[in-house]
């Protein structure tokens, strides 16, 4: 190893120079709680740049120490020579709770390897072990590779496999399972899931990241263990997303998987919740859950799990623009399409000339469903008498749900029945929290209006 | 008329019925700046639910006064026979400056005869002067009525008729334009309108309502007082969209039309500045403007108007969903499409099973944009391989511009040349304020994250 201090960065890189410290060195870590261990600096990867010191303990064990200002440092000497990086070995503590970390890709679960640069795909309990060692203090983790995608190619098929694979683990008797996942389409997998699972007795928690593991801006860590403190402790028995609740490191939120989006191309608080309030407030470093949303399945009030796991992947979805012509409805009925979502305006609105277009492809079989490409508030096709001649036309209302939602709900519905009565009576119903009855009116964001 | 009241609502109502004041009975009113007028109680119609008073003066004029809870309405007797509703005659005044108020439909151009029920198309000056009064102190006012179409049903030709007709105004020396528009589709005829316009030496402002003006929550008066205002007195010469900036009578905001989008299907406050801050905040009551941004174009830098007001209909707006086929984007190529606005996930993504049919696309010369469904932040094509694959296959990134922008700018650079290196060129430069270099942090809004 060339570099004296493998892995090492930030604050923790120049205090452990200043101390002439390196890889090998014995030292004494104290922390102003009390901690105090002793032990062999080790190499570590550079993966959750977090300012982590791993060190070999004299049992043999390695374990990883937060260093933050208040933790001093000891350099003991008796340098011994130390081969490469060594994995910690997780402990199973009984007391604690079991959660499962499954991995689907995305930027969280990509890793670089310190010394190759090559992206390795996933990561192991080890890997957690050594560089969120918070982790443990949570729960007895055990992972899980499903398999390593861009979120943007999962279809409905991949719905599908992430369902039986978590339905699975919830069977085996999991607290909690988490689902690492690209944040792009996390939403879109969060409501089907969220459609899937019909019982439900513990959380499953999707968590992503925004920026890679290996930059020192990285949400990985905080996401991460903010999920698992979720599967592991949530009251709540849901599909929801953890991530990040602002830009800093002091909350994450879970989001009801239904009514949720990204709403950033970078931030960290990229999701948030549309048309309800967040589940609840994490704060992971205290390891504590704030409730905020009242309204949720209790872990352990469905004794089993019951999964509904198929889509319908004949759904398109079909947002406004001021130029839309009627072919582009033809096309969906001419290919036999089972489902439309309109994105439309307003409360609800298409362009009228494409009333005779939709009014065929009902005629046809195909159910459409209407949305709004405002996002936040509800569809109400009464007011106005566009929104009378769609209903007239046999056009579903879409309620206050996201269009990709209401996509992910058509497509799930169709997969149980084609018969146009059925898909509408479900579609209004409330299934998975899709449908929120009463927003009240601190539901939407403030937007800055300061220079 | 069998109400003794016509047209009279709310307190306003209550009070001249505790006094037994009805419509012929002479009264006098006493406001709290010392501000006394005597004259005959008149008719209204009951548009623009606002409590203002109509008295017929000693002189012959009609006035309208606005009541408070500090208003002091004293009745002096004599009643006299009333015939019907009479207008109020606005006189101009040559201290002020003009503007004309150009109506293209809309709720806020709707009415609803107060005897019949029907639903008249638009406004008068005269209508106006009775009913917001407070108009003909900013401005001078004249009406003018372009069309009355559901905004939804208004397409790429419409903005080419509503650019004419309002660059005729400038010319002919407003010192500003007000457009009445529906909601739904506000935010796009903004983009077309601050494309088209090149050069611009006032300020051209759309307007709207998010409830219609016989309801007593109306935002139409205030609305359209804040948007006469703003066309009358501000120092930005742009296209601008002005509505309620909170659920509350205390300020509206002028948006950029590039930056703006309407993000709640019912709100008074749905308009909301994206990627940017509005340019003004305004309080129409006190007649101030408020600048928030200081990038803009001032009123009279340039000395002309001068308009590009073609815009292409063959452009289509594809949205992202996890089933989308690649025969979607064939479609597009097959029926000669010429430009493709892709509203992918995250940082400007696709599915890789597109890429393909998307190659052929731009083989084809269709210009092909990539936004992105978050519509807060900015494409990035660089940090993942899909990105760069589609950068690859001649995708241009759509920036930090929202969806429906990006395919109003395609379909105003496609009227003017269908070179893709020319249309990549215009596409990545910042021609109305729709690509916004910067962006700081504050940019993003605030979510509600308490119970």
């Amino acid at each position: 190893m060339s570099d004296p201090l493998p892995g090492y960065i930030g604050r923790l890189r120049e205090a452990l120079e200043s101390l002439e410290v390196v890889v090998g060195d014995r030292i004494r870590i104290v922390k102003s709680d009390g901690f105090v261990v002793e032990g062999v600096l080790m190499p570590r990867e550079k993966l959750y740049a977090k300012e982590i010191i791993v060190i070999k303990l004299d049992n043999g064990y390695n374990i990883g120490v937060r260093y933050d200002s208040n933790t001093i440092i000891e350099k003991l000497g008796k340098r011994v020579e130390i081969k490469g990086i060594e994995k910690v070995k997780p402990v199973k503590n009984p007391k604690l709770p079991n959660v499962m970390i499954m991995s689907t890709g995305g930027t969280i679960a990509s890793r670089v390897d310190y010394e190759t640069g090559a992206v390795k795909p996933a990561l192991s309990s080890e890997d957690l072990a050594s560089l969120i060692p918070e982790i443990f203090e949570v729960a007895n983790i055990d992972t899980n590779i499903l398999f390593n995608i861009f979120s943007e190619d999962l279809t409905p098929k991949h719905w599908e496999k992430i369902v039986e694979r978590a339905a699975k683990f919830v069977e085996e008797g999991f607290n909690g399972v988490v689902i690492t996942h690209g944040t792009d389409t996390m939403a879109w997998t969060a409501a089907a899931l969220s459609f899937a699972f019909r019982k439900l007795p513990v959380p499953i928690i999707l968590v992503g990241a925004q920026r890679s593991s290996d930059r020192p801006s990285s949400d990985s860590a905080f996401n991460l263990l903010a999920a698992v403190v979720a599967a592991a402790k949530a009251p709540f028995a849901e599909v929801a997303i953890v991530m990040h609740g602002e830009t800093g490191d002091s909350y994450a939120l879970a989001h009801r998987g239904t009514k949720v989006r990204k709403m950033h191309t970078s931030r960290r608080d990229a999701f948030q919740s549309i048309n309800d309030l967040p589940l609840a407030k994490i704060y992971p470093y205290v390891k504590r859950i704030e409730v905020i949303n009242n309204v949720f399945r209790r872990r352990g009030e469905d004794k089993e799990v019951h999964v509904e796991a198929k889509f319908d992947e004949k759904v398109a979805l079909v947002k406004f623009y001021s130029s839309i012509d009627p072919e582009v409805i033809d096309f969906f009925v001419d290919k036999k399409y089972h489902g439309i979502v309109l994105e439309g305006t307003g409360l609800g609105h298409f362009p009228q000339r494409l009333i005779n277009a939709v009014k065929r492809a009902v005629e046809e079989g195909i159910a459409v469903v209407m949305t709004s490409q405002c996002l936040f508030g509800r569809i109400n096709m009464y007011v106005y008498s566009t929104g009378r001649l769609y209903l007239e036309a046999g056009v579903i209302p879409g309620e206050d749900m996201l269009p990709e939602v209401a996509y992910v709900k058509l497509s799930w519905i169709l997969a149980k029945t084609r018969d146009l009565n059925e898909v509408r009576k479900l579609m209004l119903t409330n299934i998975a929290g899709e449908i929120n009855p009463r927003h009240t009116v601190n539901l939407y964001p403030r937007w800055p209006h300061e220079s």
